[in-house]
């Protein structure tokens, strides 16, 4: 069963009981309702972006009882996909949702709060957010835009991209033209490359009829919805521009400060519960989808070499610290990300690395 | 900053923020107070676990605006330790935290929701529950003791013990005595070696005296604390026998059903977030220790040879199938988490293991 299902039936399961006891112990609830709309930058029914805010705003009001609604706006319903920051930071919405590398030309300090080019994986990431300091960081980030942010999922390590020739060594992408936006995108340009920024809806077409080479999106389970496969014969790995991207939630400050301490703590509850459950279901999910572009669609699954992707690490090296020198809060955050990615990247390739040595000899890619 | 102390600060300046509201929204509360007890397995302040069962209660206090407390007792505080399941499943307590496969003399079937043997790593065994109907299905194996099962923490990859020689090929197990408990000192037992249990607070002593050779634990943080650098010199990795171990609370279920609809969501999406901070804290607290272990305390990290992890893999699927011809239950969860693995496994060596293998060039081990 999926959790959506299993909390579904929990709660009818349990309604009898709940209502059974109510005599015995009525639950006299006199509270005002709160009523808020969250914008965010997806399309509607976006798998798991989209349907995890939606799942966010439905777990708020199962855990307030009904006291607080959130209501959800796709990108465009309300306000352009990409103007959710801006009327959450002047209270025109109470809530946006999005990936805060889209408001790098507000702040290039955002950029290392979604997904740094050969930085943190999804568990990293969360590790940095909960307890190294990144959360906080983020905070002061977002706080002269008067918004608290909070993450409320991560896409897990993405694929590299679709291409329709072969990448042997980094000259490959010497004239490429690849959709890829963010930091990964500088990095194209600085190996002579040329990065298109394209919304999902137009990469198909684009890739079809060569208007550009080479495409990377999100993952198996987002590809395979697009369709990327007809387009593109290669599918390569790691998507090492995004290693462990972080979606947002984030309240307007004086909207959040508001609301009595049970919904705050609701709120930042509903959006860590968020956080894991989106993983999961990535992790679970694009497993199914990469087994079917492999058996079914015969794609054929690439790994970067290793001298391509030495490459790649230089020169995103370079893009971070030239994003970092932009300004002061740029540089802290830079800083204290690079010391983070320290200490946990030794933990992570003595544990989980060697794990998946031990584990995954039999998936062993040509 | 910590994630508690960001949750505190958080809190300290919303309060404020909301008295100053109140008046404008009273928010007048007269439901009933629901007073819990929760025992644990593990021993008073033991880092993340124990101090995780008090953040979840701290988290459903907060979140209930105080409707709903919970009182933490340790292990042996009011039951012993391994007390803890039947005193939650006989309603003596309304909840318990522990790990599933300290119940494997009740169930053969709890094994797998904590750890399995060249099984799932944390991801995975979060894909499995959340998306993949592992959550259902541990809740089936439960349902019998009247208890609900809700994971609420995560270790990561365990590392693979203190050895005083250097494990070179798998004979070197045989004749072995080794602190290892579950399903992990079943493998060791085929091997040749004797599996000892012993308890935490026991294994240092034990070691340094000769009286077992081996002992794995948890991880750099809890072997730190222990001392274990101190009586053995070689640090293995990865810990194939707990690939991403599983904390978990349980409600009985009378008492969890007997709540209002609300506080069962505040005390699922508590699990959760304390599910997400848990392998957070973990994977950042870890890296400090391990650079400890290395730098100051000189302590040698080593990965099994590929031909052990090869034998060590072959004898742990025997002992997955023996378990499983217990009972139908741990027949039925047994396939069900094979079927899994399998289709998460795919994708998380693409995925995560290229990002590993792309990034984490620097900290090839020796």
């Amino acid at each position: 069963m999926k959790r959506r299902e299993f909390l579904t039936k929990t709660i009818a399961a349990s309604t009898v009981a709940a209502a059974a006891t109510s005599i015995a112990a009525p639950n006299v609830i006199a509270a005002p309702k709160f009523r808020w709309k969250i914008v965010s930058t997806w399309p509607p029914k976006f798998p798991l972006f989209q349907t995890g805010v939606e799942r966010f705003a439905k777990r708020v009001s199962e855990m307030s009882e009904g006291r607080m609604k959130i209501q959800v706006f796709a990108g465009g319903e309300l306000v352009p996909a990409l103007g959710a920051f801006e009327a959450a930071s002047k209270g025109t919405v109470e809530a946006g949702a999005g990936a805060s590398y889209y408001w790098a030309g507000k702040s290039a300090a955002s950029q290392w709060f979604t997904a740094v080019p050969f930085g943190l994986n999804a568990q990293g990431m969360n590790a940095w957010m909960y307890d190294g300091g990144g959360l906080q960081l983020w905070e002061e980030t977002y706080a002269p835009f008067n918004l608290i942010p909070r993450p409320y999922g991560n896409s897990g390590v993405q694929m590299g991209g679709w291409f329709n020739k072969e990448i042997n060594r980094v000259e490959d992408f010497k004239g490429l033209k690849m959709r890829m936006p963010g930091l990964g995108g500088k990095v194209i340009s600085k190996l002579g490359g040329t990065p298109v920024l394209l919304p999902g809806g137009e990469i198909f077409t684009s890739l079809e009829r060569g208007v550009i080479d080479a495409a990377e999106f999100v993952g198996p389970l987002h590809d395979l919805k697009l369709g990327l496969y007809k387009a593109a014969k290669y599918y390569y790995t790691p998507g090492w521009h995004e290693p462990g991207t972080v979606l947002e939630v984030f309240f307007n400050k004086k909207a959040y400060e508001k609301l009595p301490k049970d919904l705050q703590n609701i709120l930042d509850a509903a959006a860590a519960e968020s956080n894991a459950w989106m993983l999961a279901s990535f992790d679970s999910q694009n497993g199914d989808a990469l087994e079917t572009l492999i058996t079914k669609r015969k794609v054929k699954v690439r790994r970067f070499p290793d001298e391509a992707l030495s490459s790649l690490r230089q020169k995103a090296l370079e893009v971070r610290e030239e994003e970092a020198s932009k300004d002061p809060q740029a540089t802290k955050v830079h800083r204290a990300f690079n010391t983070f990615q320290d200490r946990v990247g030794l933990w992570g390739s003595i544990s989980e690395r060697s794990y998946f040595d031990a584990i995954a000899k039999k998936y062993q890619l040509g």
